[in-house]
């Protein structure tokens, strides 16, 4: 951590704050500079990052800089291989092969959910998913079948052999969602619901944890170490867009932050087009850039009736595109390196 | 809701939607325009709000625009009068008072609670606020006292006679939580986890709701309909500063956010500007901004010793400095027609 | 255009609002709802668009809701097809062949320019780019060598054949520079320099517009159609990142938009990779995505030494890398249907 | 300037970029950390800014921190008294008294115009704001009077005493503009139009340089830095709101960026609401605001009849309305320790 102390700070301002990196325990390096004095800490800031961030509120101090990254479990620094994550029986995220999550956005009927599961999986789709408890911004809006989805999945899972996924809301409904899901989803809109996150960090299931709306990268990562330092390494990022000011689509893609996710951690990627555009026609070409940009595999929504779906009708796609998005995405996957 | 087609929409998809419409329940009405056919669906959208937005995924149809807003029970429109809030005994929030909660932002011990309680409420704060539970970006950091916090905010409430103001993170505290505190809390980052509101829609005491980071007022007022359609009508909002591409300060606060809930909501509206702002010497003249703009009062962080804090030390006020802030803020209340 | 009324709206407010419109020339429809009324606006919106917007400020109005979108050479509506645009002798922008625009940020010297354009050429760029006139966020940066640099391209496309881009930042030096140019570029902070797009819709060389920093795709297509109104309909649109509050990189690639713009113009769309991420090792991947996505084209920085660039180094790429990058390249671009 | 190493980072890496430093003509100072090694650049950054962040570009490098502010002339550092720009005869911008300039957004007709003036002089304002050269989105909005503007501005101070300011757009009509004019003004979308920067900065007329619509506070000083470093203290600077994901306000008012402002910069702040807010009816509690945080004036526009403006009829306040807003302005701008 650097401590930039302002142009105009006396002596005995730089004498305290050298005083108060000691008491901390820490290494203090006076520079004096042309105009400016810098304080450089010389220790791990990770474990008193507040404390030392304290220092800004003393008299003279001007900024505070860190120069370490906060998070550590999740850092490709110490772990150089991409994590392989496996899923049910037979499936892995984060290996050659790509994942490919695919479903409705809301398990709605047996029927509904066993007609989507069967074209997903003959198109190549390799995970199912499924919302059972369903996040909306309306209370006046569908809200799941909760329970009754659970046993739906679970019976999709027993028919085509997909390991499935649904997202959990609440820390009292972790153990039940975990007995009938191979993955657990954390949405958007939980992603620094902390107490969920360190929940799902004492139990072995693997944690889907979506980009919040507004979170950096580096918050994003914070959260998985959240789950990790509470004991499960399997964490699966996955990028679904950030809130901006563009309106033309649902959210913007940022696959950018794909990119410096696979440089700077080894968690496995996933990209989800169906959210970040919110509209069924700019989802296949969003999957193959998200392919082309680096990533470990896909979630997207498919319905076989968009129109009378119970949430995110318009971004989902039918099984008949689904299945021609695969078609052509295979040609992108083995250009980028990877298999479907 | 408005269905507006696309320039080279077909008969047969025109007469696909208004059938459609008709399916749901509602009544179309057909305008030919000079380049466009636009279709208004007559009836209360907000009932089957989703269904009505699939009607976008049909042929031919190239946007779907809502005329209703989503919320009912937060909506001025039914409801001219401000919400007028009781808070312990005595303490009214909306009213012509304004609510001033100061206190430390992490309840750290008892000498420390203890000081600043007494400290604020003889600068004319009338609200004691304290975290026992804290959401912390990261694991690594302070955790908050939890149950032991609790306790010693009862034991501030007792000696002070203050109202305590405190967050609830996970829906299992709440009723704990809400044993020891007068106003219950929901931070930014919980701001759209529905479960814990949802659970805090089926208690009395009164929730104090923090905008979300990147949440748009329609889903500030979305997440009050949520406590609110469980039956607890008593919320009280806060602007806190929203995310942005500046760094300068720690958020933007959105003083407009506040002009606009006061014209659409009667739900009270209280400004925090230590969060929105991040450090210490910018909160006094963006607390007197939020009473200049119509706020119902302020959340202000006052620490003894900022530099020692396990939480927000930069953006904590010294207790002189906070009697400063109220000293001045007297005369702003006043023109603004509101008293301390 | 729909006029919402408010929900308390009077029958002499309604009947105010019928007759300005009909004032303005319009065919007013009314619906009366079962909580509001609205008011169709029959006729093209375009023309008074403005005057259409005031009636907001009528009394009982609430809103205005636009149906047309605001341009109208820019939009694929009338003109399915994708412009080919021609520039220099024998390069198309917008055609089944990728146009890729490579180059340093700045022209430093000859040797420098010609080493690089020697390179780029070799790797398959078929256009150069090369900055003469530089807007820098600061005054104290190099600012370009303005006319010497113009001069040096000259050269640099006499030797390598290939047609040269550079950028214009004044309406005065646009006949000086499309001497020398064979595309005219316009930075992303003059996106909105309304002056500088008329001037250049009043000469015929091809206008390459990059998209500003906080720019709508509505709004970029508006800049389009200004340059367009004046007679030049030869534009070329550039995403090159977007601003929000993510800092790990540059900006934030939109690809997103890129799908809605082929959508919804018939103007080619090249992606900008380089000034997107900010750091060169993000650069290819996000090239790569670009092409998935549908752009017709790229553009990107190279720089033989960018430790010593002027402008721009750390996003730079050296000679061979992008050589790699242009070998792997070659291989999206045929997946996409495209050649390079 | 501070350059972080990786974590792995050879000593040849740090010997390399050690010795560039000197290179560069600075001194540098290696730090050895736990986990990485710093190396501070001693010597004034700002000469050759880009040059150090080339060292990013060096292998080893993980990142460059720069440690003072780019700009200088207009820092408070060096300069503490905020300046107090003269303009027209007799009104001072950044003195005890507030400047308040108010008019309409467009010059439209001299009956306007000087209806306009009459009413906002009786009620207090003591600068004319309109405009003759207007930057709009789209091509076929109305364009402004151009030079018949000038010409009726000339009028209006003529009959009203008020000094007058109006924006210019191109740097060929700054000599034109600043006969006319006592302020020259530069809009938004023009915040970086460095030749319009640099030229305005070769004359002595004051400008008044209004935020860019994503424009960083420290982008928004190197704005002014430019104006400034070809020769022209006289710059005031205006908040008029930034774009962020908000829609129920036209921008989102920054008041942090002002506090932040009168701490970091000596020159004068103004605060214009309409522009930010979008809608008349949130102006008047945005102008108490924007006094409230310590704003040195304001710009509001004013409209006899906004219901049949060229422009901006909808954030166009009435003369009577503007008049109330004043009288209670009169009051807050009391308490902040102004005058009007």
């Amino acid at each position: 951590m650097i401590v930039v102390m302002k142009a105009h700070a006396t002596d005995d301002e730089v004498a305290r704050v050298i005083s108060s990196v000691r008491d901390l325990g820490y290494d203090p390096r006076m520079i004096r500079g042309v105009e400016r004095t810098v304080i450089a800490v010389v220790g791990d800031e990770r474990g008193k990052a507040v404390k030392l961030s304290n220092l800004e509120s003393l008299p003279g101090v001007e900024s505070i800089m860190p120069v370490l990254k906060p998070y550590k479990l999740a850092s490709r620094e110490g772990h150089p291989e991409t994590s392989q994550i496996r899923v049910g029986e037979g499936v892995v995220v984060g290996g050659r092969r790509l994942a490919i999550m695919a479903g409705p956005c809301s398990v709605e009927s047996e029927a509904q959910l066993m007609e989507t599961a069967r074209s997903v999986k003959a198109a190549g789709a390799n995970i199912l998913r499924g919302g059972a408890f369903k996040p909306r911004t309306s209370p006046y809006s569908f809200q799941g079948l909760e329970y009754e989805g659970l046993a739906l999945l679970d019976r999709a899972r027993k028919e085509t052999g997909m390991p499935v996924i649904t997202e959990v809301l609440n820390p009292q409904d972790i153990e039940a969602v975990a007995e009938h899901a191979d993955i657990l989803q954390v949405g958007a809109r939980n992603a620094q619901n902390f107490g969920l996150l360190k929940a799902l960090g004492r139990q072995r299931k693997p944690v889907f944890l979506k980009r919040g709306m507004s979170m950096t990268i580096q918050e994003f990562l914070m959260a998985a170490e959240y789950v990790m330092s509470e004991g499960n390494p399997n964490v699966i990022l996955c990028e679904r867009g950030i809130r901006t000011f563009e309106t033309a689509t649902r959210n913007t893609l940022d696959l950018g932050a794909v990119v410096v996710l696979k440089e700077q951690t080894h968690l496995p990627v996933i990209v989800d087009p169906s959210h970040a555009t919110g509209h069924w026609q700019y989802v296949a070409p969003l999957a193959f850039a998200g392919i082309a940009a680096g990533a470990d595999g896909l979630m997207i929504e498919v319905h076989p009736r968009p129109d009378q779906a119970e949430s995110d009708g318009p971004q989902s796609l039918k099984p008949a595109r689904f299945a021609a998005l695969m078609e052509k995405l295979r040609q992108f996957a083995e250009v980028a390196g990877r298999t479907l």
